[in-house]
């Protein structure tokens, strides 16, 4: 059920927090330690935002702790905003179009959870999707459709309120279909300015989130360790599984809530509850 | 566009027509010559029916060419009636999902070929197919897609009948939408028991297709040549690509003409039209 | 450090051993419990004898959970005789030369286990292998040239005392370099006819390894356990851990112990001594 | 049996070289004109530089036609000094391990060619590797096996007189085994700073190897054409197959030398000749 981690900050080198924390994300697709699954072995993503006007993206399907490629690009690879995510799959294909982030223009998508039922519901889902996006679903992934909605619902100008209205139609869809407790969610979306984050279950605890705590304090309260040394007042960083080496010096988001940083890195946070999708309206029929 | 072949004859093992012909399908993968691209190298996929329920399936996204896997495997997996084929994207991603043949239950399909514009029909093309059914489609081909239009359209009961309707849905869904030429199309189909081809294309002149021509006669024509001799008279090979090893050996399928391959080899062909989709007809509107 | 197991008796579908049975040997590569590492997703092999001059192999980089076209092979390869690995690799390269079976001629070859020091001992080890053979090797790791070193050992007259004489190698190469603790090791090998397994370690507890008991009394004890009641009287089954299915009916080899499986399924074991190379002994200078 | 390209100059985003060029790089792992094999399909790899300590690399064993990753990293790495590679295998396996450029330190390698009659050397060639360099080979290419030979040999102090010893000794090695015309080789090495190339084979006509002409003059004569306008007059490109973009602005290498750039992009050229290793010189035996 899969593992991720953003970071919006000043540039950095994707090792430094891929591979060098004591629990970095890498070390968490081996040995994950609050997921539902302990191993996250079914594919990797990376998707980072440079001066180019899409953002970079590396997926692959082999498990992140023994991808050679993985461990090359993200000792060379330097930036600002960045999200990578670790996959356990709940029985889609490992292949590369089902690995997250998935990217659509400047946008990348990332989730750990699933959608309950979903081989019933993926029609009616992507039947929601506005058909000028349907053809770009390339995957088979429940978490790609989610995306595709989101964007179909407005993603690109209130990222929560269409995560909502995202949320609520699959609620929607899934009890017409008698399928209970449809989402579980812990989603990551930026538009390589800024970084949202949504903690959502229909009906169960929702998987973790964290954010990094105010930075100065903790560089005062852990002096002797450098790595914190070197993060700067506007660095943040949102993770599902907390990385060892910053024990203590996290945020958990609440469940049913969402998190915004600027690009300052300045914090935000709000209830995020899923909107009913309106009701049809009837309008009167009139030539065109 | 790919290349297929299809044996339906006495057990034999993978090899002997996937790698031992002089221009064998595996070297087609590298050189084909009559199909319109040369390099077949974008994903493998053998599917092969023995005494279990459903058949064996090898898919592989390495060329054909340089599969270590496949080049063990041929050697040991014999089969009485297999279909494999060798890929060239016409863009959608090179993953296993993409590969064929695809299959469902005991059904195997391949298909060479293209359906024009399908980035703007793969909706509605994926609308039409039967709910119960949608759920199965993993990959992102106009192949897949074909094949779970024509389960709709009861494969199972009548394949030629429904690759006819089959595409004249398709050919309809693209008149709807501006596109012209819609389909181009080699189709192998099977179900454990018979073998079934078919050769169309809209307007242009279709990939070829090609059968076995009468053993015994080839056999009695080539004393000097081994593989003819062990070639029983039951045996029929169904190939987009003629096998140089058996050069002069074979009739081409004419263009709009399908191919039914009986369980004890007989050949049975017949032409080959796309049905127009029935209009919808109008329904007096009554309470439910 | 990988996990492994071996079938030999009636042809069995691979995947009765492989998926079927509650701790077999695919959950073991996601889950081992008895293993140093309990996930084994760094490659999976499987090689298996059948009517064929040489044994059929299938290799694949991807982890065993998630590798669809081993579920499929699995379903319809059948065999009476083959041995089956989950890698976790100890710093060599993911990469199919790098996955157990090794195989030369007829014969296969599995390792669960650690040549300590193997990046210093490489080469010197290299050179112990007979330079007819070594073009042949392939990949990067310390069990493909355990192989090589046992088939220049004589492995094909005697593999007992061939492995003896080769462990015996690498502990004076490993003696010679300063290194201690050579050598872990659990074994597997066959000619097709007989399957030998050796338990061994320099100075450790040697990787755990085990066969299946007197299967008549099992079945006799277990009259409810349907897959016990399939097995016959000379089928044996050699794990590095037991399968679940059939707790409470193994027998452990102890440390430094070979065990014989004959063809017709009868045990044999003795214990296991590395043998200290013969010193060069100086002869006269003559003319040739 | 492979084409290659380096790129010396301003930064660079590796897609203009690889993928914009008419005839570049990626196409001719399609569509070679002038190799040896028409399809160079066998994997793929490039290395850069950056101000990181080690160049960066990604190597694939997918044919770089199709490779997803390839297309999205090679539009956000941008370098100053670049070399990149695909493979038509002669024989080795397809594995990430063989795909060039191979690395060490600094250093990066690529080769277009082959050694004949690998096999049987490989065992005396590999000896011939510095003991301590030799753990490092992971791989099982001829190719693989000249680096290692060179660093041997001395190529960080003088590359080209190392590659001289270097193929000198497989030239011996050669000869003693009976093995004539041993050589076929362009290759390409750098250490980030300056790019070193050689064109030479034994007995044969060797694979071709241009390097771009005075690029100003280039910019006079073809004043439309908007890629050639970006270029200044320090960037220099080696490749082995021409560019369609840049015909008739090559100077191609004569059989048997050697090209250097300089950092500032000043090319210098002499002959090439393989030296014959130093005959082993009697000592007199004395106490250590």
């Amino acid at each position: 059920m899969c593992r991720w981690m953003a970071w919006h900050g000043q540039p950095m080198l994707l090792e430094e927090l891929l591979f060098k924390p004591e629990h970095g994300l890498v070390e968490q697709s081996l040995h994950s330690r609050m997921g539902a699954e302990t191993t996250n072995g079914d594919g990797f993503g990376v998707g980072w935002y440079d001066d180019e006007p899409e953002p970079g993206a590396y997926r692959s399907v082999q498990p992140a702790w023994g991808d050679a490629n993985l461990r090359h690009l993200a000792g060379h690879i330097r930036s600002p905003l960045f999200l990578s995510h670790v996959r356990a799959t709940s029985g889609t294909p490992i292949q590369q179009t089902n690995c997250h982030p998935f990217h659509h223009q400047r946008w990348l998508f990332v989730h750990n959870g699933v959608i309950a039922g979903f081989h019933d519901l993926r029609r009616d889902l992507m039947l929601a999707v506005d058909p000028a996006l349907f053809p770009h679903i390339q995957g088979s992934t429940d978490s790609e459709v989610l995306f595709y909605l989101a964007l179909t619902q407005g993603l690109v100008d209130d990222p929560i309120a269409a995560l909502e209205r995202t949320l609520g139609i699959v609620e929607a869809v899934a009890s017409s279909h008698g399928v209970e407790g449809a989402v579980q969610a812990s989603i990551g979306v930026s538009d390589g300015e800024r970084l949202w984050a949504v903690r959502y279950a229909t009906s169960e605890t929702p998987r973790t989130l964290f954010v990094s705590a105010d930075v100065d304090a903790v560089r005062r309260q852990h002096p002797d360790r450098e790595r914190l040394q070197m993060l700067s007042e506007g660095d943040r960083i949102v993770v599902s599984e907390p990385l060892v080496d910053l024990a203590g010096a996290w945020h958990e988001l609440r469940p049913s809530s969402a998190l915004a940083v600027d690009p300052d890195g300045t914090l935000h946070h709000r209830r995020f509850h899923p909107a009913a999708p309106a009701e049809h309206a009837w309008e009167p029929l009139t030539a065109a």
